[in-house]
């Protein structure tokens, strides 16, 4: 059974399911930041992932990069697994803008700055929008 | 012509060649550093890769950590592409122990602590040793 850890769930808003990653808002109102989660119990690593999934997730990673690129026009994408906190494979996928607070620095280690309401809930609708592109994707049951 | 680009020559040292990567050793005592980067001309992000690239860069990327693995018993591999300075891309992966001098934070956007001369020749050294375990890995020519 796939249940999503603690951490990620107080950090993040859930926006779907792709056929293998969960896909959430990590709730910082300074960046378009998506985290992928590969349903999958028990893995912390990419490297403990089965070749199929890995596979799948480096797909997965290459769509909702798609969708953040058509919805904010980032000058780069990061994308990170990291992991030092949660003790469960999460991919990090960041849009970053020249003008953004932390430029060119990077966006972890440092606290968040949450959203209001109504902006979490634009920002989820939007990107619930954009992620219907992803093959598969499907809303949270 | 694939070019490595100078600001990732001047931070690191040549290990070798896996079928898609160039392996670099980024250049900072505090922790096993591995750069990847696609010998592709002209590619600044996973997204823009080809399919069958991205699926070896995966692949890639799983050798290589199961070689720091092997090596150095890492708590956590922290694996990356971030590229706000240099416009090419690469990936990095991160042993990290938890009495590393930055754990848990992230080992970006903080200055490096090179290497003397000795200590860089055995670190590349158990290095190479170490990813001729990768199918295709070559010396640096």
């Amino acid at each position: 059974m796939f249940e999503l850890h603690e951490r990620l769930v107080a950090a993040t808003a859930p926006l779907g399911d792709a056929p293998l990653c969960r896909i959430l808002l990590l709730n910082d109102r300074r960046f378009p930041w998506l985290l992928l989660v590969p349903k999958r119990d028990g893995i912390e690593e990419i490297v403990d992932l089965a070749k199929v999934d890995r596979i799948q997730l480096v797909e997965e990673i290459a769509q909702a990069s798609g969708v953040l690129r058509a919805l904010y026009r980032p000058y780069r994408l990061n994308v990170a697994d990291i992991g030092n906190k949660a003790a469960q494979l999460h991919i990090h996928i960041v849009a970053r803008h020249q003008d953004d607070p932390l430029w060119p620095a990077v966006v972890w280690s440092q606290p968040y700055e949450r959203y209001d309401e109504a902006g979490l809930a634009a920002r989820v609708a939007e990107l619930q929008e954009g992620l219907t592109a992803i093959p598969g994707f499907t809303l949270p049951g």
